[in-house]
């Protein structure tokens, strides 16, 4: 497996004139921020581009939309060029599929780890922080302009998966990208507030209401917390607003395994784990035919939500012990 | 006014022996990892070394600390030289003023705007986004060796202050130096967690208390929520954990202004006052006596908790009136 040279795709790329970009499906800041950077620099050396979604926009990327991102198949006909962004498999935008490969060519620009090339040309790069930074070398060696939208686009890629700066993939480069985007005025405090400040009122309360249910076991080093139907249906909120919680419970000062159980249907619990430093909750979650990472695992308990209570409790309390010895 | 040159900093550094760090008082990141990251590099250099502190190391910077802080005055004898580090004025260490004054030279290395300064060597620059930035200049110029652990102080530095690289004040420059900061392998996932995930239970449960009793007004373009003595005494938390709280209001879809109402003692009532994108909250403060920015102010209240909540939702609705104009 080796990957073409950015100059390959930008060749590709110039001979094509319609091109149609596939970020993956539930797309996220990094799949959006690098398909609308793209999408406006090929607009501007006049080539005919959209980027064909499958999904509802999520309100908080709202703001990287400026007409370039539709659900419309048909929107140019029958294009040149087709280009995955952020998607390790053609299982990631299964319903436009067709479409990909309705294009003479095809190219996947992503930086998951994965075994195998799918497309006619490829760049795929798993160092990569965000797939945005691959967009934006790819565009430098096309030597196309990078304007303050596409910076803020590309910086929207990059500060979403990455955590804000903050987790463990983030690399010299990502900063050292980001600093060359100043140069084009991006406003970063802008583009965090839409990001981070469009939180549903239903979330909030969600939140609010799973962690009053909290318990703190082993002194205070596992914590569990839950959400049921009935809290979703009084407070109005999706079962997807609850992600994120079992970040928060793992933030509490001491806590090294957190736990969030999910009712999903009647006698369906799925359990979501993070250790802090030092437990397994791969080894955890495997018990119960789940699995994950060692910091972030997860599983699905056939049982009621009390019974999935205290088998957690029981097995957190057990891995808590063990990491003691 | 005319800052000394780095050099001329490195110089007079290098001709002390003793040498005292004065971060100032309620120390955030930005003082903490600056003093350390400089008190480290100074013992490297074969100085004697110290952070002068005033107030228990905050928990989540305790990671900081290998030997360098202590609230002990005497610790060194008399100092040859004092250095205020994130200081804008003395008294920002006024417990400590009379030691730093005992030192025959005294150096302040600032990113605050300041008028007038108060040692014999000053490098100020109100552009820089953490004082950690001006360090990592003077460590450069020094020729000093960045190693993993002062890079690490440093990063705390600039991501602390910057909001994670978000807020308006990151700059170019902010980014290029956490990019050189990866040549000395710092971990910035184990920093984080560090930073971020060291929150007080108490802290977590009155956050929650006080989200439950947000109010939305204006069809959901305000909130307003508040906290009261017993709301604390019955989680165990202290009023300076309700920080971030109004920003966590503001933060909710649609809401232009965001209110926290601080019981502090009988009829003395805080407000804290946070704006999204148009509304101007400094004029709502000051209506009440109070003050600060555009986009966050804040004011005091004497009247009853019940009849400060009416004010302020009168207030509030009667500016995103005026902003719909």
């Amino acid at each position: 497996m080796k990957n073409n040279t950015f100059e390959e795709l930008g060749d590709v790329i110039l001979q094509a004139e319609k091109i149609l970009l596939f970020p993956h499906v539930n797309p996220d800041g990094d799949a959006l921020g690098s398909s609308a950077a793209l999408c406006r620099a090929l607009r501007k050396m006049g080539k005919s581009c959209y980027v064909l979604i499958e999904d509802k926009m999520p309100a908080n990327l709202a703001f990287l939309d400026r007409g370039y991102f539709t659900e419309d198949q048909q929107i140019v006909g029958r294009p040149d060029l087709s280009v995955c962004i952020d998607c390790g498999d053609e299982g990631r935008f299964a319903k436009r599929k067709e479409r990909f490969r309705s294009a003479p060519v095809t190219m996947c620009i992503d930086h998951h780890q994965t075994t195998e090339y799918y497309c006619d040309f490829n760049y795929v790069d798993s160092k990569a922080a965000a797939c945005g930074e691959l967009i934006y070398r790819l565009l430098r060696v096309m030597g196309a302009e990078i304007d303050k939208e596409i910076g803020e686009a590309i910086f929207t890629a990059i500060t979403t998966d990455t955590g804000n700066f903050q987790y463990a993939n983030t690399t010299k480069e990502s900063h050292e990208i980001v600093a060359s985007l100043y140069e084009a005025g991006i406003d970063t405090a802008g583009v965090s507030v839409a990001l981070y400040e469009n939180v549903r009122l239903e979330k909030m309360r969600i939140k609010n209401r799973v962690l009053e249910t909290m318990s703190t076991i082993c002194e205070g080093r596992g914590v569990i917390a839950y959400v049921t139907q009935d809290m979703l249906k009084e407070t109005g909120a999706l079962m997807e607003e609850t992600e994120g919680i079992v970040q928060e419970l793992r933030s509490i000062q001491g806590v090294e395994i957190a736990a969030l159980i999910k009712e999903s249907k009647s006698r369906e619990i799925r359990v979501s784990l993070r250790a802090k430093y030092s437990a397994d909750v791969a080894a955890i979650a495997s018990a119960f035919g789940g699995g994950g990472h060692t910091r972030a695992a997860g599983c699905t308990l056939h049982c009621s939500l009390t019974e999935a209570f205290d088998i957690l409790k029981e097995k957190i309390t057990e891995s808590l012990t063990e990491t003691d010895d």
